[in-house]
């Protein structure tokens, strides 16, 4: 099923590099808003979509959010995923994510990802990397993130009993998955309880089990 | 920066299970609609939210749509994922994503998947496996995905020169990236060209990396 409403009926003109031609505001709440955007197709057509924006996204990037996979490391312990659960109200449930977290005024990524860190779980980290700036949800939104790798020295004093600065109204578990058995641990958890997992969590568990798949123990092709 | 509206101001309450009190519509498109969630929250305060929902999803499932990983097995080709390049009116540019789709009435997710990778690459696959439902952007929107992963046989005849099968509107660039060099392939294109790509193929990447990752080529932790 496609989301694309046709507008002009003329036959396919010259191959043309697609573009936006106007964004027109449908409805806006204080935090999104909903737009219908006018954009010419690569075949020359001029075709409308449904777009949802954040409000809130700084003048100043093209990025609305952060995502942190922060690796916890001490000495004696497997190295952990530091994960969250929290109940998300668009999906009426509780939720398995990585922290995460909208960038504020001025703020870079990395800087944006240390703050939610600290503020969601407590602990304090060192930056190991960080992505280019990536969609969630290219079909629906236009909302991007950018996902910052973090270190974190488990045996460092503040982080032996770390402390959650959580904002009002927020309410954030921490929870800490080992990461040599990840995608085992959040099937784990799902079967536990009824709780839904970020597709980026999963994925990232998948990409671990794919690297360490055995192509010889793939079914043998059909032919 | 936190979605948070506080709506009665009494002190917390008993600690309660979290839960959505009612949904009012504030605006809807043909596709998108953007509602206001009344929930009460962990400390028995009720708040509100503001929610975007696909008015696509079918009455018989709990899922809105598909990602599809799908390698492309070939005799005396390195192992392929295939990837889809298009123009995407919210973000008004091209972006690299797993192909995906929505789910068709009455549809299972492997059937979707197989339909949407045959439209969208002209490829045949064979169901490898399938996630538990995700969630794609939990403190915007309801929205949810399964990925499903498949096996291409690329030795059989069909697949030796895929056909698309694309809707009216629809214009899909099919991209096959190595499953070994993924990341730096990712990185490449993204250097080339003006593209953004989805956070579940970058993540997948990292997934990947991260499992071949040497714990001793870490830098020292400081103390």
């Amino acid at each position: 099923m496609k989301q694309v409403l046709k507008m002009s009926n003329s036959e396919p003109k010259l191959i043309t590099a697609p573009h936006v031609v106007k964004e027109e505001l449908m409805a806006a709440g204080t935090w999104v808003k909903l737009e219908k955007t006018t954009y010419v197709d690569p075949a020359g057509n001029t075709r409308t979509w449904e777009t949802v924006k954040r409000t809130t996204r700084q003048t100043t990037t093209e990025v609305d959010g952060v995502g942190i996979i922060a690796l916890l490391k001490r000495t004696l312990h497997k190295d952990c995923v530091v994960m969250v659960k929290q109940f998300r109200p668009p999906l009426g449930c509780y939720t398995l994510e990585f922290p995460a977290g909208l960038i504020d005024e001025g703020e870079t990524a990395e800087a944006a990802a240390l703050r939610e860190l600290k503020e969601e779980t407590g602990y304090k980290g060192e930056i190991a990397g960080v992505t280019p700036v990536t969609c969630l949800d290219p079909g629906l939104s236009n909302c991007t993130t950018q996902i910052v790798l973090i270190n974190i020295n488990g045996d460092e004093v503040e982080n032996i009993h770390p402390t959650q600065q959580l904002g009002e109204g927020e309410f954030v578990e921490v929870v800490l998955l080992p990461l040599d058995e990840f995608q085992m641990k959040v099937d784990d958890l799902l079967k536990k309880e009824k709780i839904l997992v970020d597709a980026k969590v999963y994925i990232f568990a998948m990409g671990m089990v794919q690297a360490f798949f055995k192509p010889r123990e793939l079914p043998v092709l059909k032919q």
